[in-house]
C-alpha cells in the first residue's frame, strides 16, 4: 500500500468523532469535521439497559454539535433502522439541519417527523445510489449495499484530507430479494484511487465465513409452507425487514394463501414500503385482519411483530388470549423468522414455551439469516477498499476487537487500527492519525415526555425502591413548643406484606418514637438531626430483623 | 414391549407429583407416593425471575408434604447442585425427615445444614452406588451416572406398582475424569426386568448427537496453556464442577504452574471435594492466593467463579479493579470454561468486553462441554430401560416437548407420554396412567431473612416503584375542627430530578391543596375520600405533564 505523500499533510486534518458510543449497540451517530464543516452520519437511539429502570429510550447527548451549530451542515443517514434514525426527531428540535438519505430510509424518517410534527420545518433530500451531495467542504457519495432493510447505503466521504469509506450496516448479498447486489465495483474503484480510512460494520466480525443470501430464507419458507399445508401459519419477524416480508408473501402466494399483517410497527413499515414501491404484492393476496375470518385457516398467513418475545407485541397477545381478533392454539404453526437479539433470549424462550403449551407447532431454528457481514465479507471489503487506517464500527467492544484482528491479518499495521470510544476525537490525514481530544458525550434518558429529567440519582432511587421498597416515617411537631404532637407513623410500600408486618411495624414505631422523644428531651429540635436519627435507628432495626435495607424517608410536619 | 399383567393392577396405584414445577429450571422436587409412603426426590431452589424484584431465591411450596407429614419417609437426592439441594435447609425446618444421598452430594448438603445450624437435628445416610435404601413401601437404588458434578446418581424407585427409573441430571461419559462411566449395564438389567416409567433429563433434548466427554476439555486446556505459556492464566468456571477443576489443575501441573482458587463458593466445593477424595491435587500445586505473588506470572493459574458475569463474583471484581489482591489487565489470559446460562448472555458479554478493554486476551468459545445428555444419549437410555410410560423431566416446556418427540420416535405410544405440570398427580400402574388430581404448589420467595413475606402485592409495588418512582403527599388535619393545619407537602423519590421538578412539584402542591380545601369546604372530612381525591387529581396532573404514573401515597396526620 505505497502512497504518494499528499501536499496537505501538514495542513488541517479530518476529525472523526463518535458521539453515541461506537462500543454500544444503538445510538449510532458520528461527526466528521474539516475546518468549518461538520457532517453527521446517522442519528440513532438506544433501547434502555436493564438497569435503566422505567426508561423508554436513550438518545445521544449532542452538546458538542450544539456548541458548533453554525458549522453543522446536515445529517447523512445510512439506513432506516431505529439505531440509525431513531433520535432524529429529538435532536432536530435543537439542531435543525437538512437530512440526506435514500428513498425508504427517508420514508421511515418522514413517518417519525410527522409524529413529532416536524415535517414542515425540516429540509430533506432523497439521494440515489451513485449520487453525491455537497456539505461544506465535504462531498458524500451514497453506495448501494445490502442489509436487512431495503435501501441501505455505504458512504464515501470525500474531504480535502482524504476519503473515508463508511459501510453502514451491511452484508454482501449476490442475490438480494429486492434491487441490486452491493456495488462492489464502486468500492473497488474508490479503493483504487486511495482511501484514507475504512469504517466497517463489526457486528458479525466474530463469525467465520460468509452470511447466506436473504434468498435462502425464501426457499426455507417454500418448504415450511409445503410441510404445514394443512395449518394456519404465523410468521414472526422484524418489522423493518421488508425483504423478509416480501418473501413470506411470495411463498404464501405460490400456495394460494392470503396474507394479513399484524403489529403497528410492521404495518407502518410495510405501508411505507408499498408506497415507495419497495415491495411487490400480487393482487388479492394482502387482506385485512378483519377479513381473514372469511378465509379457510389453511389458506391464511399472518405476519406479525413480537419475534423478540416483547410482551406487548402482537405475537405475545395472540399467544396469551389477549388479542381482540386472533388466538393462537392447537393446529397452528408459528415460525420465528428471526434470532433473539442478545439479552432477549429469555423472553423469546418464554413465548416459545407458551405457544407449545397452547398446542401450536413452533419452528424457531434456521429460518433467518443475518443482515451483517461475516469475516469473509469484511475481508472482501477491506481488500477492495485498501484503506490506510481501519476504524471498526458497529458492535460491542469484542466485535470491534475481532474486526481489528481481521484488519491486522490483512496487513494493516496495528498502529493504524483505531477502536474509538465515544467522544474520542481522531485526527487523521495521510501522514498520521491519532486521538487528540475528547468531547462530552453520553446518553440522555427519555421517560414519557421527559427528555433528560431522569438521571443517575433517580435511577439509583428506582433501583433501591425496586429491590427493597420504601418505609415512610411521618411525624408532626408543634411550632411553638417543638413537641411531638402526632406520629411517628410508619407506612411501607414494596417492603413486606402488611399483614405479615403489623408486629414489625409497630415495634419499629415504638423504637423511632423513643429515639425522637429522647432527642427532643435533650433539646435537639433540628429537623436534619431528627430525620437522621430516625433513619439510623430504623435502618438498624429493620436490618437486624429482616436483613433488608428499604429506603427510609422521614417526613416532619410543623403544625 | 409385551408385559405380563400384574396381580395388583386394580389395587393401589403409584402417584408421582412434581412439586416444584417440572417446567421450570430449578426447584426440582418430586413426590412419589404409594399408600402410606411418600418419598421425595430432590429439594432444589430456583433463582428469581427478572420480575421478582429484590428477591434472593425461590423455594418450593411444600404444603402438600406438610399436610401429609407422617407419611413422608425421606428425601432422596440425585446430586449436589443448588437446583436439587438448595431448598433443603428451608424445608427441613418444617419437615424433618432423613436425607439419602451419595458422598459428595451429602458433603455439600452438610455444608448447608451447618450454615443453618441443622446438622444435629437431621438424619443423614450416605449411600453408595448399587446400594438401595428402604423408605416405607419403596426401595430406592442409586445408580452411577455422569454429570457436571461428581457423584451424580440416577434412581431406580421400586414400588408395589412397578419400577420408576429417574435419571436425575445426567450425561453418558465413557471416559469420565473421576470415577466410573455411567452404569449402563444396570440400566439395561433393570430395563430387562420391566420398567413402569422413565423420568429422563430433557435439558439438551433439542440438541442432536452425543455430548462430548468431559475429558475433551482437558485436552483443550493442555493446548491453551501451551499457546499462552508466557502469560498469567485465569480460568472461570462453575463452582461445583469438580471434574473441570481437576482438569485445570492437571494441565497446570503438567506445565509447572501453581494454582490458586478464588471465589467463596468455589473454595467451599473444592474443600469438600478434597476432604472426600473426589479430587486429586499433586503436592505443591495448590497455593494460597496470598502466596501467588512469590510465583512468576507465567507460572500462575487462578481458577475463579464469575463465569456467568455475576457482578459480585471474583472474576468481575478482578476485572473492575475491585478485588483486594488481584487485578486482571494487559498480558493476562482469561479462559471462560462455561457457556452462558440462558438469561445471562448480556452480563457475560459485558465482562468479556470489560476484560478485552483492559487488554486481556479472552477465550470464551469451545472450552466447555455440557453435563446433560443430547438426543442420542437420551435414545440410548430409553432403549436400555424400555419403559411403558415416559415422563420427561428437567428443562423448560420446549425441552420436555422435544424429549416427548424422541420418546414417540422410539415407539412409545403418545398417550403413554406425560408432560406434567407442577402439582399434577399422575396415578399409574401397568394398566393405565392418568392425571387424576392437582395439589397446591408454587414458589415461596425468600428476601433476606424473610421466607414468604414478599408476595404479589409487594412485587407489584416494587415493579411500579422501579419504573415510575413514588410521590408522597402529607398533610395534617386538626382533630377538633377538621381543618388543614399543615401541608399538603409533596415529596418524591425515583420520579424525576428534584432540581428539574421544583416548578412541577409546586404546581402539583397547589392543585392538591385546592382539591383538599374544596372537599373540606363542602364538609367532606372522610380520610378515605380525601386521600382518593388527592390521588386522583395528582395522578391526572402528573400524567398530563409528563406521561408518567408514579405511585402516589397520600398520608394524613391528625394533630
Amino acid at each position: 500500500m505505497l502512497r504518494k505523500k499528499k501536499e496537505n499533510s501538514t495542513g488541517p486534518k479530518l476529525k472523526i468523532i463518535p458521539l453515541g458510543g461506537l462500543e454500544q449497540i444503538g445510538m449510532n451517530i458520528t461527526a466528521f469535521e474539516y475546518e468549518d464543516s461538520i457532517l453527521v452520519v446517522d442519528c440513532g437511539l438506544a433501547f434502555p439497559a436493564d438497569d435503566m429502570l422505567g426508561i423508554d429510550l436513550v438518545i445521544p447527548d449532542v452538546t458538542y454539535l450544539k456548541e458548533n451549530k453554525e458549522r453543522v451542515k446536515g445529517f447523512v443517514i445510512t439506513h432506516g433502522h431505529e439505531d440509525h434514525i431513531g433520535a432524529l426527531p429529538y435532536i432536530l428540535k435543537e439542531l435543525n439541519v437538512p437530512i440526506y438519505a435514500t428513498r425508504l430510509t427517508m420514508g421511515l424518517i418522514e413517518h417519525k417527523l410527522e409524529e413529532h410534527d416536524l415535517m414542515k420545518g425540516t429540509k430533506r433530500k432523497v439521494v440515489k445510489f451513485g449520487q453525491s451531495v455537497n456539505l461544506g467542504q465535504f462531498r458524500v457519495e451514497f453506495i448501494k449495499t445490502n442489509h436487512s432493510i431495503v435501501d441501505a447505503a455505504a458512504l464515501a466521504i470525500y474531504s480535502p484530507a482524504g476519503v473515508v469509506v463508511h459501510t453502514g450496516d451491511f452484508k454482501v448479498d449476490f442475490t438480494p430479494v429486492y434491487g441490486d447486489a452491493i456495488d462492489l465495483q464502486r468500492f473497488a474503484e474508490i479503493g483504487k484511487k486511495g482511501v484514507l480510512a475504512l469504517m466497517c460494520d463489526s457486528t458479525n466480525a466474530e463469525r467465520p465465513g460468509f452470511t447466506p443470501s436473504e434468498k435462502t430464507v425464501g426457499r426455507t419458507f417454500d418448504n415450511l409452507f409445503e410441510e404445514h399445508k394443512n395449518t394456519r401459519i404465523f410468521v414472526a419477524t422484524f418489522a423493518s425487514n421488508v425483504d423478509r416480508v416480501q418473501q413470506i408473501i411470495n411463498s404464501a402466494y405460490k400456495c394460494g394463501r392470503k396474507v394479513a399483517v399484524e403489529g403497528r410497527s410492521m404495518v407502518n413499515v410495510i405501508e411505507t414500503a408499498i408506497n415507495l414501491g419497495c415491495i411487490t404484492i400480487p393482487e388479492n393476496t394482502l387482506v385485512d385482519l378483519d377479513l381473514l375470518k372469511n378465509v379457510p385457516a389453511e389458506k391464511q398467513v399472518i405476519i406479525t411483530t413480537g419475534s423478540q418475545g416483547e410482551s406487548m407485541a402482537a405475537l405475545s397477545r395472540m399467544a396469551n388470549n389477549m388479542h381482540k381478533k386472533i388466538t393462537i392454539g392447537a393446529g397452528d404453526t408459528v415460525i420465528f423468522s428471526s434470532n433473539p437479539i442478545p439479552g432477549n433470549e429469555k423472553s423469546v424462550t418464554k413465548i416459545i414455551n407458551e405457544l407449545l403449551r397452547k398446542g401450536a407447532d413452533v419452528i424457531f431454528q434456521d429460518v433467518h439469516v443475518s443482515g451483517h457481514a461475516c469475516q469473509e465479507e469484511i475481508k472482501l471489503i477491506y481488500t477492495l477498499v485498501q484503506p490506510k487506517y481501519a476504524i471498526p464500527v458497529h458492535g460491542e467492544y469484542k466485535h470491534l476487537k475481532a474486526q481489528a484482528k481481521i484488519a491486522e491479518s490483512l496487513g494493516i499495521a496495528k498502529e493504524n487500527i483505531f477502536i474509538l470510544s465515544s467522544g474520542d476525537v481522531l485526527e487523521l490525514d495521510e501522514e498520521q492519525a491519532k486521538v487528540t481530544d475528547k468531547v462530552v458525550t453520553g446518553g440522555i434518558l427519555v421517560d414519557g415526555l421527559g427528555v433528560g429529567d431522569v438521571g443517575n440519582v433517580v435511577l439509583r432511587d428506582r433501583q433501591h425502591l425496586s429491590e427493597e421498597g420504601i418505609m415512610i416515617v411521618v411525624m408532626s411537631l408543634e411550632k411553638e413548643t417543638g413537641q411531638l404532637v402526632a406520629g411517628p407513623d410508619i407506612m411501607s410500600r414494596g417492603f413486606v406484606y402488611v399483614r405479615e408486618s403489623d408486629e414489625l411495624i409497630e415495634e419499629a414505631r415504638l423504637i423511632v418514637d423513643e429515639a425522637v422523644q429522647s432527642c427532643l428531651d435533650r433539646g435537639i429540635t433540628d429537623w436534619g438531626k431528627l430525620k437522621g436519627t430516625t433513619k439510623d435507628v430504623l435502618t438498624d432495626f429493620v436490618w437486624k430483623k429482616t436483613k433488608r435495607k428499604p429506603m427510609i424517608l422521614p417526613i416532619i410536619m410543623e403544625v
